[in-house]
């Protein structure tokens, strides 16, 4: 190989390596199974008691809602957006957790279901219209 | 600029773009977007309505470990892992697309939640112990 | 009429205000009626954001149990069962008003979803299965 | 004791022999742990996994009203009012099946904790206002 090919070799293999590391999902996977280990949570940490914990947190999410109108829900102000956005990390680190545990890639199983909503709710059929049994669920 | 210096800088913008668009969180949240706009139902997509929208799949979750132990729900047969893997790719649409809805990063938010729980629950202090008021919520 | 059937009507009549008085899902009902219109927040109690104050309060209960092994949550010390049993009366008058805005007769939609219950599950042929298919929802 | 006194006495024992038997939570109570019984289902209900049963019940209790505005929530067609009246039994089910595994008086819980209520938001002083930190919970 030519020196020149030789060093755009390299910067790829750089740069891929950066890719990997970087897949922001795949990061915070690794570092929660460290968080956990370190504290000795393993044992806790039971598919079931995983999605208590997440709807526990969603519920502390609905509750920033439950008295606001939609208008209101739209505008939150600072600090209101700070803590909904903990929220919405909690329920991040626990939906993480739980397809760590059952060995389920998150990515790839959203990407399979949003394929199934496109078929189940054809654009021309369902616009404009959210009766709950042809919404994406 | 010598042509083989010009050469690589050419390759690494061509594999940053890659990075980009691969960024797999931000991929799912623009084709949600495109999918929830050629449905005309970006009316319903408020805050508050995706709140609800998300804690009821959460609720479909926990159907599946309502009645299983904690070892049953460590080795969910095929069927009941595809069924599960769908739940959380539905509780993953609307965690997106509610924070795209109200301009917050998921990943950011996420990665800031991390550091706090790191200061808040000392790995030495709390190692193997699950009080509901030292664990990471 | 003789008096003597004449104070026993007397008394059935006292005794069936007695009874109209004391039944305690509409005694809750008609107190939390005026709980909300003393302090003006029926404009906030629509059964939509009553359905989402009710899950909110679920969340909660369910964050008391999530790290508990089954035995734990039978043998909860009298500090968490005071906590339960305040969470138990938050999804309680969450429900009782959620009916009563729907004018839901709760206790006839109950009495007539176990006998629908009843049908669905015949003793001699779900017993001992929690299949979630075949249990009582 | 006179005749008269005697006749009276008697109607009054089989008055509050119907009382006691009229108590709506109290009948429900029992006819659900026989049902239990019945189905040797009593292994499945675990105060753990009751409270998941619960939430999963309110989840689906929230679908119905997810894309609704207030107003359709406010009046609800024939069918839908059926159904949710079914969603609000369960979830009645499962509170009154919870409270009586961890031997807790519904009823009694409920009014302790209204009072605490109205200690907690004087009419005059939270009038009119949904500020979540001073609702009743």
């Amino acid at each position: 190989m030519a020196p020149k090919n030789q060093h755009v070799k390299e910067v790829m293999d750089r740069l891929l390596d950066r890719v990997m590391v970087e897949d922001p999902v795949d990061d915070i996977k690794l570092r929660l199974r460290k968080f956990v280990a370190e504290r000795d949570w393993q044992q806790f940490n039971t598919p079931k008691n995983l999605s208590m914990a997440l709807i526990a947190e969603a519920g502390e999410l609905v509750e920033h809602f439950q008295w606001l109108t939609d208008e209101q829900s739209k505008n939150l102000d600072n600090e209101q957006l700070k803590a909904v956005s903990h929220e919405l990390a909690d329920i991040f680190v626990y939906l993480i957790r739980l397809a760590d545990e059952l060995n389920i890639d998150l990515i790839k199983a959203t990407n399979e279901k949003m394929l199934i909503n496109r078929k189940k709710y054809p654009a021309e059929k369902v616009k404009g219209s959210a009766n709950k049994y042809t919404y994406y669920d």
